[in-house]
């Protein structure tokens, strides 16, 4: 991607509205405008009503550089939003000498203008996709530096370690070990330990941005799919009679006060000899182990307390739930949800435990969501593993350097010191185009 | 529609962008949004980059009143192109004070305050409608005002002539009339012609914003249907050897040279028995009378002299086109296009012919293209001639007067001098959203 033309886009949704914007980033941007508007000058970041050619009476605004978007100068034609002006609009710019700008280019010039740095430029485009409020609160939060200013602080422990190591390894030729390496040690187990946290966050993190992975278990024909078509108001599941009617996992997504969970109806967990529900039983097992929150599923009080009893201590969170309640005239059993998923009965309740299952609280903190980003920390914990084996066990420092080195090299990638075209091809090309 | 309340609406269109538009407009808009921006004030038409509450990071703009689109006044706040950013924006504009503007509302709040008159309110949802460039045209030329002051023109002669007939009135008293009527028959004949004129131009003004109307017509199985489908590049009409294969009327729209064109491909005209299919030969002959353009189809050289010799003199353009010529070995006939629907040979020629048809020089006119302002203009010449043919045969002058203030009336509607709520109501009614 050159950065030295001048790109043009629509930047508003596809389509027919009230108003569309047209964005002109470049060197010439000024320059293409002036040629086709009424308006002799444009003053910068005054909005100027004029014609542009014979096309449309548009409002355009120049943004100066540095102070632009893109760092770049750039103009913005506010004009009718139909399509035919919007195409006709941006042909006139692509034919005076504009290119079309490519997805995400906007945004890819602002991190290489040093505006935004990487982990900022992917929040725009997790800002732009988020749909609920618990992922529009994370990409606000992300593109507003918090994050970046976390790792920010972790890149200057690491650089701090680094001069004390470089220290060492100056004095390497007369042959002496530093008496006290104490304070290295100290520094080195402290960014450990950060690193560890951020990364103990994601589960949080990609829960919120992609869903709360939760799952349906329980014997079979306890009324498992029918749990999920009345949490989903739907009808995503096939419900009979016939236990082992759910083969495959079927999924959906419902948002409960501002957060997605990602539903997951699994085959009830039963010893068989057919090969196909074999396969189904081996999913449920695989979506138990991605879930954050597991929903069980009984359909007798008898069987709520052995299963309360025996719990699993794995850092999931557990809802028993006790179905069919319209059924008998049970009492409610003590540390299970009394619902019917055929009538509806309790099923707010079932939500809003769902809820209260994730840690709201954690939401203000910052969160690692984004894959790259947990890849990159993982080099990182495995770098400086490898640091801090390597003091341990008397390994030469300079050797030990490169792999300080290695640390920082993942932890710059996340926030763009170091990236590569394949890297930023990447970021950006999940982008819209005009952003 | 109240107009004292601030409205708030999203006026990009609907969905997922780079950026978006958020329109707040009325006395309180400024207040409202400086609640919710962390910029302490905005400068007038300055592009304030600044936060909006915890939820974005936006470019707010202040279009103090009367000079904003509306005249009231209004902030737009552009912000991320995130359907949840543009719906929770606005919500919190509405849960301060805003109400929710209803379609066309910012247009017709512009026409309340004399920013536009109603023809060119009317062309706004046209402009933004328009996807030809004949379209187009038409529309930024009547928002632009040459029609408007055409109308405005008009007005003053009627005005002009209402107070010549007006002093008449005043001396009616002494029951003397007026000896020279000359100047008030002059006025009265070329504000007629006037009308007139202008009328004449609906046929064209229509068929460039709904498409020219063309009919293609001829004898059954000379292969009209090919041709429609062969034009369209598709296969919109049912093609068979039987003769009267095509029943109802089949219609496609093509755009040529920026002009769209509607085609119609009509059941041969021939004596039947069958009760169906002379139903479509009825529909057949009113698709003549409509049509601007004939395409007369015929399959043999001797079909095309008789066919030339007898081409009504209707005021539409007649196109001759010999079919099949992939068939036989004739030479071209003079006064025919000669073509092969089947193989597409001679298509282009034949789009060419319709092209021409159309008198492009006139687009550049002023024309009427709007039905409302068609019919009010019948109803101005109907008027017009009333007062005419009163002033002959020496009806009381009283009761001219009350003819001439009718057409007073009926033109003062188009540009909305006279208006009503429910007229209103129809023109804004089509607008989205947010315009």
């Amino acid at each position: 991607m050159r950065s030295n033309d001048t790109i043009a886009a629509i930047a508003t949704p596809h389509g027919k509205g009230g108003v569309a914007v047209v964005r002109l980033s470049g060197p010439q941007a000024l320059a293409i405008a002036l040629r086709h508007l009424s308006a002799g000058t444009l003053e910068p970041r005054h909005a100027t009503y004029c014609r542009f050619d014979e096309l449309d009476d548009i409002v355009a605004t120049l943004y100066p550089a540095p102070h632009s978007y893109t760092g770049d100068e750039t103009v913005e034609f506010s004009c009718h939003g139909s399509p035919y002006v919007q195409q006709a609009l941006l042909q006139t710019l692509l034919d005076d000498g504009a290119r079309l700008a490519e997805a995400g280019e906007y945004t890819l010039r602002a991190f290489l203008s040093h505006h935004l740095d990487l982990s900022q430029a992917e929040a725009v485009a997790d800002l732009i996709d988020a749909s609920t409020p618990a992922q529009h609160r994370l990409a606000i939060s992300q593109l507003r530096g918090g994050y970046a200013q976390r790792l920010k602080e972790m890149r200057q422990q690491l650089l701090d370690l680094t001069s004390l190591l470089e220290l060492e390894l100056d004095f390497s030729q007369e042959d002496v070990e530093f008496a006290d390496r104490s304070q290295l040690h100290t520094l080195l187990e402290q960014l450990i330990a950060q690193n560890d946290r951020l990364l103990t966050t994601f589960a949080l993190g990609n829960a919120m941005k992609e869903g709360v992975p939760v799952a349906i278990i329980g014997s079979p024909n306890v009324g498992k799919s029918t749990l999920l078509n009345a949490l989903l108001g739907d009808d995503r599941a096939i419900v009979s009679p016939v236990p082992g009617t759910t083969r495959d996992t079927v999924e959906g997504m419902l948002t409960i006060e501002g957060v997605s969970f990602r539903l997951v109806d699994t085959a009830g967990l039963r010893e068989t000899d057919d090969t196909v529900e074999r396969l189904g039983i081996e999913r449920s097992r695989r979506a138990y182990d991605d879930a954050m929150v597991v929903v069980h599923v009984v359909d007798t009080p008898q069987d709520v307390e052995p299963l309360a009893a025996q719990m699993p201590q794995d850092g999931k969170r557990h809802i028993v739930v006790q179905n069919k309640c319209d059924l008998g005239t049970d009492s409610p059993t003590t540390g299970a949800l009394h619902i019917s998923a055929l009538t509806g009965e309790g099923i707010d309740r079932l939500k809003q435990a769902l809820v209260e299952a994730v840690d709201q609280r954690s939401l203000d903190e910052v969160l690692l969501c984004n894959v790259r980003h947990r890849d990159a920390l993982l080099r990182v914990q495995e770098a400086l593993r490898a640091v801090e084996s390597g003091l341990e066990s008397g390994v030469p420092t300079d050797l030990v350097a490169v792999d300080l080195r290695d640390a920082l090299y993942h932890l710059g990638s996340i926030t763009g010191e170091v990236s590569s075209d394949e890297i930023l091809g990447n970021i950006f090309g999940r982008f819209c185009i005009g952003k």
